[in-house]
């Protein structure tokens, strides 16, 4: 980790489990809060009783310390009853640190403290690690893995519509009905079998895909489109992916076919557009274009906004949501984002919404797509 | 919401999948940050495009505002570019808010902005929500029900144990040799079926479960003791369980016998002590000592902690670990506390360690018994 925010040292107090940032400077999961420090080049974590030994196994920091430690010597300076700011001022106080570097979402009650006891503490704006936006070839390895897996779920369930029957308009499986919610825990396990935790899974028909952040449940029903909208997480390297496809059980109208074939044409402009150095802007506004030159107007109707009323896509990778976003602000890519592209238009009066999602690298030239599911709408 | 903390205005900036103070107050899952704001007894959310109708429809708040608004009047007011804070500062300003009171973990990079823009940001202590660890009833409930799924799961993996052949000390069912990771694989689906994710399932066969943060991995074998430790989530509701049981496929030395019947006292012993009014401090160091009345010492032997190592228990909910501890640390048991009973031990040289954890409702004359599971180590 030689990636420091400034010249200060950095200090992160958080569980790895759910902060990123601390998930990429460690290596390893920690579902409690815990220290890092960075000085210079070096760094440390410091662990509890319970996690020092699996942290020396694990973690990819230069040096593990005992938390123990560092509470007896807040004992030592008469602390009768010291927490964890206390061992971390002694921490700082052994390494010679007076000035420390925190991400933005650093607790404010610690910042407080540290303050109180005479540290500089300033804060540094998203992304913390400038390096973390950019993948490395191990990153963008792990997050193909969760693809490869996300899009085995979205085959496996492509194939139970199209082995369904329909009666009265409804999709049937052996098991009855097919609804949002059997396709999804379908999903759910299919990718828990991989080692992918998958949640808020959309698997939306009809209107229900009107709205993007609906689920989606009941009945799903054959000729209109279901968009299905899935980002699971790989427990073992706490990457994730990020697809969608529309799919519907045919025969589709024209008017579902047409929105369809508009949204792919959107996506396959921005693909063609992404590159190091171009404004993730540009791109959006391309796309918005497009769509409104074939007549699919953006704004709310009725109090709902219908259109193309997302970004075009956003960086992920640890998160779901990473920077750079393509969308309304301007934001330069570079060489290493991986971006979802993903494109959608959402109409209530017509029934329904399309949105088609893959995932890419940015290079010099152009995007390298990790995405190799194909993109077929009636199924 | 009345549960203010303090007089102060209360302000929340986070996201409620990971916030388990935004989700107790929002009572709705949020994958992005938002904004709760409580004046008096007045809640209102501040929602983007994407969530606000959602948030009409899920939250517990009395009103939702729209991000876009305030966004747009901090626009009016000459910031070409506002962001999350200027939204903030706009709404802070209609509330004619000058103090707010927020959590210890607020992120600071926000909370400097706002004291830069004039307000008062003070931290508090965590609990932040002081009614948080005492349960409602319908928590309770939401408890009880990710249980009953815990308790099925549990017995689901003891049925694979118990019909388990053994070859050479490994036990072997219809797939092979029976290992950690398959059983955890069985658990997990199993609870995902149930709308409930488990995650660092511990299933640690013989010196494995000495470490209580080893996960447990190959081949699980006869005689020796296997601690199964499940903390899962309601997918539901966000409400946890934690229920630990130790069992053997049999027949078992008189040492490992001992051992699990000496944890089996001891946690009767705290289940028999817990009751409102009661310092958690003094229900562990009774375990301590009967522990010690048996025979079984704790402290460091061979550079590695053995013993009783870990507290006797700890309160949970939204969160996994929440107030209070049952542990060598003085906290006073409340009427609505809902905490784990976990005494356990672990000795390397006797090759396994015994964990035995149910989940009790304090009651103001003893504790209600959550966990309904039995307790047998001989399957």
């Amino acid at each position: 980790m030689t990636d420091s925010p400034g010249n200060k040292a950095v200090l992160l107090i958080a569980d790895s489990e759910r902060d990123a940032d601390m998930l990429y400077a460690t290596g390893m999961f920690v579902p409690d809060p815990f220290t890092f420090l960075q000085v210079g080049g070096r760094t440390t974590i410091m662990m509890s009783d319970l996690e020092i030994d699996r942290a020396r196994v694990q973690s990819k920091v230069d040096e593990v310390v005992s938390l123990t430690d560092y509470t007896d010597r807040a004992k030592g300076s008469g602390n009768a009853d010291p927490g964890l700011v206390d061992a971390v001022v002694e921490l700082l106080r052994d390494r010679e640190v007076k000035c420390v570097r925190v991400p933005n979402g650093f607790p404010l009650g610690y910042a407080d403290r540290l303050r109180d006891r005479g540290f500089e503490v300033a804060p540094k704006e998203d992304p913390f690690w400038d390096q973390r936006p950019v993948k490395t070839d191990d990153e963008v390895a792990a997050i193909s893995d969760a693809s490869r897996h996300t899009e085995a779920a979205l085959r496996m369930a492509f194939a139970l519509l199209a082995e369904a029957s329909v009666k009265d308009g409804t999709l049937y499986g052996p098991e009855g009905p097919i609804t949002s919610e059997y396709i999804r825990n379908r999903i759910h396990i299919y990718l828990l079998e991989r080692d992918c935790i998958a949640q808020h899974t959309i698997i939306a028909g009809g209107v229900q895909g009107c709205d993007p952040h609906n689920g989606g449940s009941g009945p799903l029903r054959a000729g209109e489109p279901i968009i299905f909208d899935l980002f699971p997480k790989s427990t073992k390297t706490g990457y994730f992916a990020d697809i969608t496809r529309t799919v519907a059980k045919g025969p589709v109208s024209d008017t579902y076919r047409r929105l369809y074939d508009t949204v792919l044409e959107g996506q396959e402009v921005a693909l063609s557009r992404v590159q190091a150095g171009v404004d993730g802007r540009e791109i959006h506004m391309e796309v918005e274009r497009l769509f409104e030159s074939r007549g699919y107007e953006t704004g709310a109707k009725n109090g709902r906004m219908q259109g193309f009323f997302h970004g075009t896509g956003h960086g992920f990778g640890l998160e779901i949501h990473e920077p750079p976003r393509i969308s309304k602000v301007s934001q330069v890519l570079k060489a290493g984002h991986v971006v979802t592209v993903e494109p959608g238009l959402y109409y209530p009066d017509l029934g329904g919404g399309v949105r088609i999602e893959d995932n890419v690298v940015v290079t010099e030239d152009g995007c390298v797509n990790l995405t190799r599911l194909e993109k077929v709408f009636e199924v």
